[in-house]
């Protein structure tokens, strides 16, 4: 059997390539009793006296290097704040692993970097080391950037992607589809010009928000495989079924017109600034208000609801029911 | 300016880079007073409570993937094992980020895990976190892994790279060059069939049993750019002098007849499964016997001891004295 690129791309394939060929051969998934590689959720943690270090680790293999609305140097430092942010821990820094092609310009090197701290500075996460390695021309595309990121969390209060309980409201932080079509349509021609931009951000302030209004009872960040796939994962781990909105979920106007120029399901594709998150039914309106307030929540909406059953189903504006399955894949490649 | 393949080959050109590059950019280098970036030591850190987290990361380029003596799942776990050893610290956990090419085949991945694994029970380490992404054909050559490391150690009490003091002996835990020249070698056509194999191995059993006596002031591992780029680094930083005995060093009969044929020198080339370190004089013979009687320490040598000044000098066998310099890059390249 061969690699494919589906391999990587979130969704079923990756999931069965990890269970097989990653989990099976690993021994010590789990260390002191902390969220170990078995749950397979944003990040792991290692308890240590009366808190938790949560650790995350993400490659960055995003085609183009610079996008609208962000950068490798950006989605890198995000996208690992965000698996930290999610266990509803605080992220106290990354570390920088970097691939970079023989030929690769140096003022590209640099702008990358100030992108990664300007990104880091936004919620006071330090870069406090990192690795540089060099390939020749031909053996790796521009470049490869793995961020690792470290937080901290109360003893046994961290957050998991497993734990939704029936008649938790469904919220998500804003619009939905931005980063993979935004990224898509750049690759199709359609320029810097559009005013569609990726939604890379940090989305620690908006955990925060909601942490600090309490009720949220399971968090994800939404990104290979979109909302539908972290939906699916969500219910199929804590053994409930989910009941969405079709018209709840925020999807902004020039994003549903990409998707269907190009026929890709916007809630298939990766988000890099966005929340998804199960809220206790009493806390929820609260919860969305917090989230509202925050620089990057402005547009979150309560999308559904946890129900009994095993199935992520969808209402659609006429008045149907779908099935929401989980992707096989992420349809746009190297999109982090 | 380009990046070129020194920019990632250990010694000066890289420290360059590092320097203008990365740490220019970097506005939080230290997290909660602990080691921040601005150290370049082998690990950063962050304290916790009355302990100090250690964090480490490097990615792997390795050509080929499976050499004499190891291969790319090894060394991933024995690199940062190692990054977390010589900080005197107990490594709890690996992240394992790979990137792979399409087409690349899972029998090989497998063997890659599994590779991995054996490595971390040598000493008892989880893998907790990981992330896998595929590039198309022709964009990555074969794979990379990025592994991230965290250990874990009494505040306070992590070994630094920048604290040799005068009258230290300095000690290497064993032989010098093997990963280096087997690797050239391997890739110059000599083959398998060679006894000479790489020295990749972690290194904690070695450093638990130095500590255990206790006297070791300074550690580092001599990675790209070998003994040469580790203790003059070592020097620098603890601003003295460090005066070698070239008869003391060991060196592999293979090792040098390699380093003839090719004309690399085996002090400028990696070894990974090797500890440089300082030792109080008092504690030198006490210690090596301890590492001695380690797996991977059978052949550790007291090499020298710190002096005045601000040189690495060597006493030649014929009795001269001759400047051990930093190399500029580690002249094997894809070496890690
Ligand atoms: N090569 C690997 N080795 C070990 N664990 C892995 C590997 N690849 C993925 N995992 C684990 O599988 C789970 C799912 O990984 P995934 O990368 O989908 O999560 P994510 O980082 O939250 O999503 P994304 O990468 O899209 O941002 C995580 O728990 C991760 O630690
Ligand atoms: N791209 C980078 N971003 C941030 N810090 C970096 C980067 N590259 C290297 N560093 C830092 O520079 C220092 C030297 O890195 P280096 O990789 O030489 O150390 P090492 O891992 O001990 O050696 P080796 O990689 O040969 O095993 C370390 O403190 C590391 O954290
Ligand atoms: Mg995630
Ligand atoms: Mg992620
Ligand atoms: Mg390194
Ligand atoms: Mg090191
Ligand atoms: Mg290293
Ligand atoms: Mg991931």
């Amino acid at each position: 059997m061969k690699i494919g690129m589906n391999h990587g791309a979130g969704g079923e394939v990756m999931g069965d390539l990890i269970s097989q060929t990653v989990l099976n051969n690993v021994t010590k998934k789990i260390v002191n009793g902390g969220i170990g590689l078995d749950s397979l959720d944003d990040s792991a943690t290692i308890p240590v006296g009366d808190k938790e270090i949560v650790i995350t680790t993400d490659g960055h293999t995003i085609n183009p290097l610079f996008f609208p609305g962000g950068d490798i140097g950006r989605i890198s430092a995000a996208g690992t704040i965000n698996d930290i942010s999610v266990m509803g821990a605080k992220p106290l820094a990354i570390t920088n692993a970097m691939i970079i092609q023989e030929g690769f310009n140096i003022d590209d090197l640099d702008r990358i970097m100030k992108s990664m701290d300007e990104t880091c500075r936004e919620c006071d996460v330090g870069i406090i080391a990192g690795d540089t390695k060099v390939m020749e021309q031909g053996k790796i595309d521009k470049m490869v950037i793995v961020t690792t990121g470290i937080g901290i969390v109360d003893k046994g209060k961290a957050i998991r992607d497993s734990t939704l309980n029936v008649g938790d409201k469904i919220i998500i932080s804003g619009s939905v589809g931005d980063h993979g079509m935004s990224l898509m349509s750049f690759r199709e021609g359609f320029g810097f010009d559009t005013d569609l931009v990726s939604d890379v951000a940090p989305v620690y302030e908006i955990v925060e928000a909601a942490l600090s209004v309490g009720g949220v009872t399971a968090m994800k960040d939404p990104t290979r495989g979109g909302l539908a796939n972290s939906i699916n994962e969500m219910a199929k781990k804590s053994n409930v079924g989910v009941l969405l909105e079709d018209d709840a979920i925020p999807v902004k106007k020039q994003v549903h017109a990409v998707s269907e120029m190009l026929g890709i399901d916007p809630y298939e594709v990766a988000n890099e600034g966005k929340v998804l998150m199960g809220v206790k039914n009493k806390n929820a309106s609260e919860v969305l208000k917090a989230i509202k307030n925050t620089k990057y929540g402005k547009e979150a909406a309560i999308i559904g609801e946890v129900t009994e059953g095993n199935r992520v189903l969808m209402e659609t504006p006429i008045g149907g029911t779908r099935i929401l399955e989980a992707p096989v894949a992420d349809p746009v490649p190297r999109v982090c």
